[in-house]
């Protein structure tokens, strides 16, 4: 799977479960978002004018793609300040012929302190690393999918703060809504398999 | 890395923390766990015994592990039979002399349905992955280390249920006791940041 692939994996609806681990303050944290992905016909302007904002030829982009999210995390709740909401671009440009890494430009939709140009790296076995660095903050996130329709991501965020973060990303039914009522009751615990301890 | 470095930068003591989605149910559950991981000196009895008991020449033994652990998932609580405690001896041998990706043998300290000898693939970028089928169970877990003293897991266990599991672990420091008191009460909360969305 090369980067484009992987976007046109991810393109779509997903409802997203993630959990941060607050390494410094030990505790953890959960929050539901719904995630959409969609892939730009190139041409497209925003990917133009995101290339010339880096200084790339617009040619380079190798596909453009939106995402947009929505959600939030148990902290925020109740404070509509906090909502996580927005939209980005990202633009790949490969390393020269090696598809498999190079440049991840992004477009935010608000005001940023710092334009971000992050790295991406696609593993032989389908995992892509993102990794960036702005300011004093470096983080690297990993992404895959075992299953079409699955997309697990986990990574790390250092810098001001450390966290450990997770999402359990599923595809979105046309029908699904985000707020299901609780069916966990009566229900056993699963035992958990695992090399390595744990 | 190759599969032997990275057991022994997995050597020594480690608190997990535990978060594992339940897909089905839609609910997650947090746990910590107390792990331990000991490189065995080769020729070692449990090595061979292990080795002779799937079929395979002792000599080609890359290295052995005795982890053990000790914890418990939040659903477990005042269920002393759910405790979580046991140890493994694990043992990776190479798809002849591609030390990247092979078979691990495991052995259990306490009685299982079926032997079970797993896949592990290390990628360029030194995540090893782990692969195991048991009667209906599939299972596949992700490890690397963002810093020597820190460990990332994640997986998915399908089968009869389908879990989602993320572990953050740290190396633990000799006087760390697993039980620290809540060190929470004040502490904002840290906006997080993704690429793809969330």
């Amino acid at each position: 799977m090369n980067i484009v692939e992987f976007f046109q994996q991810r393109a779509g609806s997903w409802i997203s479960h993630r959990t941060s681990h607050h390494l410094i303050i030990k505790k953890a944290e959960d929050g539901t978002s719904e995630i959409n992905l969609e892939m730009l016909s190139l041409p497209d302007p925003q990917v133009t004018e995101l290339c010339l904002q880096y200084g790339f030829d617009p040619a380079l982009a190798l596909c453009g793609a939106k995402v947009t999210w929505d959600g939030s995390m148990a902290w925020d709740k109740d404070k509509v300040e906090d909502k996580h909401q927005g939209f980005t671009i990202f633009v790949p440009i490969a390393d020269g012929d090696d598809l498999q890494q190079g440049k991840l430009l992004r477009h935010q939709g608000y005001a940023e302190r710092a334009p971000v140009v992050g790295r991406y790296v696609m593993s032989p076995d389908d995992i892509l690393s993102l990794i960036t660095e702005y300011d004093t903050v470096y983080s690297e996130e990993k992404f895959w999918f075992p299953s079409p329709d699955l997309c697990l991501r986990a990574g790390l965020t250092t810098g001001l703060s450390n966290v450990a973060s997770f999402c359990t990303e599923t595809r979105k039914p046309t029908e699904q809504i985000i707020d299901q009522p609780d069916q966990t009751k009566d229900v056993a615990p699963v035992k958990h398999f695992s090399f390595l301890g744990g």
